[in-house]
């Protein structure tokens, strides 16, 4: 857990630094709200919420599962945090001051097999600003994952791709209304080989030239320059291709004029990202050093809170995988020493007037803001630092009657076993020092 | 919810600086968990999760709603995090390191009617020790409240009484086999004045001699020293009476001998609490310069655990009602000024190259943790400050296309409306001076 908050901790730092403000909305939404946003098998994952009350009046009116289901539920928990927020959005349009940018980082629940990695409740962490079409919120957004991947030291890379410019691939290759179909597949190519995948696109009737120039438009490869400039050639004749282009230099162009380089930015075409609701640029982050799936993504949405009687409202979000980010700092051993625990120095209890004594001397210790404790009963000293040894507090400090009466205590480092004795004055400053040197 | 934010990271802090770990429960708890535990009212106020799947051929069976109820759902919504605390205990037992001092800020979900100051998903924030049966976690844990409500500038009473000596009361009045039922009519003693609540102890058959026992213990008043003084007269037969008069004497002494006073501390011998665990200690805590009701509660049990098959563990908790804290700050104008918005600075955006300078000047703030944002696009002035102040933002930066070739800006002061010329280079050290100034 306080390994988690590291990780939430930082992020919502960022956040906070890029002018973000935090919502929280609640575990509960109306059925209504949830339902048809996933897919069909997103809905059988919902955690529903049964009525409170009577419920057997109507439950004996229904005629099959869905009836039953709907009789006697009128609320879920939330699945993700986007659609909970596209529903805030437009319930609170008229007291928002727009362009809204706002943060949540919050449990979702869904009731998946639990497996590894995949847990019914588990955090997310997202971020959107909603209310602007302006690419400067790309650039922020973007900038906000170097940021945070940088404090975190994790090495990445974020690769970006324009929804408009795979509509423009559905344009040139003439499957412009089978884009979604198209848009789908191509997500797999993460885990399935072109090859493979081919075969998928012969399934579902895509022609022989069709696939060829869907293959074309995969093999660019290169720079960012090379890649946008290679493209070109093919949507000569393309409007919205271009217009994803165009977006994609903007960013990338802006991005370098601030911050002085873009070289963690990668231009993937092959890039697509499952969720429908994406228009404009599509973003996904990968640590380059370990090898996992993508630890953060999102993009733009043009009409997110239409859904919900909003219509018009272009936005831009990102989302951070708190769980595979986790894992990658535990693989790559990048979490800070400190994450383990609260507890600096243990008081060990040598009977009434010594803990009298040693009270005292940890209420000074925490007006400092050193985390500390004493064991509560005056138990053998080995089980007391059997207690210190289990919760890895770092410090102990022993007064027992022999001290009491010279005012001292006996500093213990309990990693490399060193005592201090020192005086009742000198404690806190002897604890600092030692503090410091542990921190190296 | 920054408000919100304030009083919680005020009492997390506090709770680190004692040594208490964090510890975070699912939302959902199988139903057994939780039926039984709250009285036939909170097993009613229970949202309980529809199982996923097939419901249909089970609920057919069923012939009633109760039946209907425990055919399709398993699984309900934490209703305190008391009781999952005790089943985290009893499960890990073998892994924790006793004593076991963890606390817990998570919210809980009650299907009350909505009504003011009651919410169906609101926070809990406890903090318990387990595992030991020291005074000294009693000593600790009130003076978490000492220094919680010191930290929120909230003048506080501390309310005590123990258990062991509404016991002794019981058993001094003759009442013993009745113990619950006076307890639970005392706790109303808070809402209802001793005539009316007598007509109630005549109603369930309570004597003339015990009622008029009942009335002379609660009739003792004055100092701490001499409200104990009194009842040792009354109790001078009764063990367990005075058992607990000891343990709040020993509290007391060496909360004054630590900490140089116990003041806020005050002996309630009216003080209940309905909850049916405790065993020892109860502690209440109320702001004095509001009237409401307590802002914070808690005791000893000896045998949470026992129900989930850990018997004989002894503990001692408390909990924050945060929603109350939030109402006492709230009316006596107790929030920091801060806590209504993160951004410090807004740059206004005059068009495309204007906008990157202040992008990179921006950066540089941010670099030293001041909290920045751009308008995101080049609308009228009047609109954006208009942003600026809707978000309460402190301080505008304007760098027009005449700011710009001669490497300035106007740094706008929203309160005073004053505003600045100040070079690129100087920017950062101005808005730290007016920063200060501002916090003043």
């Amino acid at each position: 857990l306080l390994k988690r908050r590291y990780i939430q901790n930082t992020i919502q730092g960022v956040f906070e630094l890029f002018g973000f403000e935090p919502l929280e909305t609640p575990a509960m939404e109306n059925i209504e709200t949830l339902t048809g946003k996933y897919g069909d098998e997103g809905d059988k994952l919902l955690f529903r919420i049964l009525n409170n009350g009577a419920i057997y009046e109507g439950a004996l009116k229904t005629e099959n599962n869905n009836q039953l289901i709907q009789a006697v539920s009128e609320k879920a928990l939330r699945y993700d945090l986007t659609i909970p927020f596209a529903r805030f959005v437009a319930m609170n349009r008229g007291t928002l001051t727009f362009p809204f940018k706002r943060y949540q980082i919050q449990p979702v629940w869904r009731a998946d097999r639990p497996q590894k990695g995949r847990f019914r409740e588990f955090y997310q962490c997202d971020a959107d600003v909603i209310g602007t079409t302006s690419l400067l919120a790309e650039v922020e957004l973007i900038r906000i994952y170097a940021e945070v991947f940088e404090k975190l030291t994790i090495p990445v890379q974020i690769a970006i791709n324009n929804r408009k410019i795979l509509a423009g691939l559905a344009e040139w290759a003439e499957v412009s209304d089978r884009l979604t179909e198209m848009t789908i597949l191509l997500d797999k190519l993460d885990k399935v080989a072109w090859e493979k995948l081919k075969e998928e696109f012969v399934k579902i009737q895509f022609s022989e030239d069709q696939i060829s120039k869907i293959e074309k438009f995969l093999s660019i490869a290169g720079s960012n320059e090379a890649v946008l400039d290679e493209l070109a050639l093919l949507f000569d004749n393309c409007a919205i291709g271009k217009l994803g282009m165009e977006e994609l230099r903007t960013i990338l162009e802006k991005f370098e004029a601030i911050y002085g380089s873009n070289a963690s930015i990668k231009i993937d075409f092959k890039l697509a990202r499952g969720l429908n609701y994406y228009t404009g640029l599509i973003v996904e982050v990968k640590a380059t050093t370990v090898v996992m799936g993508s630890i953060g993504g999102g993009g733009r949405y043009d009409d997110l809170t239409g859904i919900f009687g909003f219509p018009g409202m272009s936005g831009v979000g990102i989302s951070f995988g708190l769980d595979r980010i986790y894992d990658v700092l535990e693989e790559l051993n990048l979490f800070p020493n400190q994450s383990s625990n609260n507890t600096r120095v243990l008081f060990l209890n040598f009977g009434p007037s010594e803990e009298l004594a040693a009270m005292k001397l940890m209420s000074t210790l925490r007006k400092e803001s050193i985390s500390s404790e004493i064991y509560p009963s005056a138990e053998k000293i080995k089980k007391q630092l059997e207690y210190a040894n289990k919760k890895q507090i770092p410090f102990v400090v022993l007064l027992g009657e022999a001290e009491l009466t010279k005012e001292q205590v006996i500093l213990k480092n309990m990693q490399s076993g060193e005592q201090t004795p020192c005086n009742f004055d000198n404690l806190l400053k002897q604890i600092n020092l030692q503090l410091s040197n542990l921190n190296k």
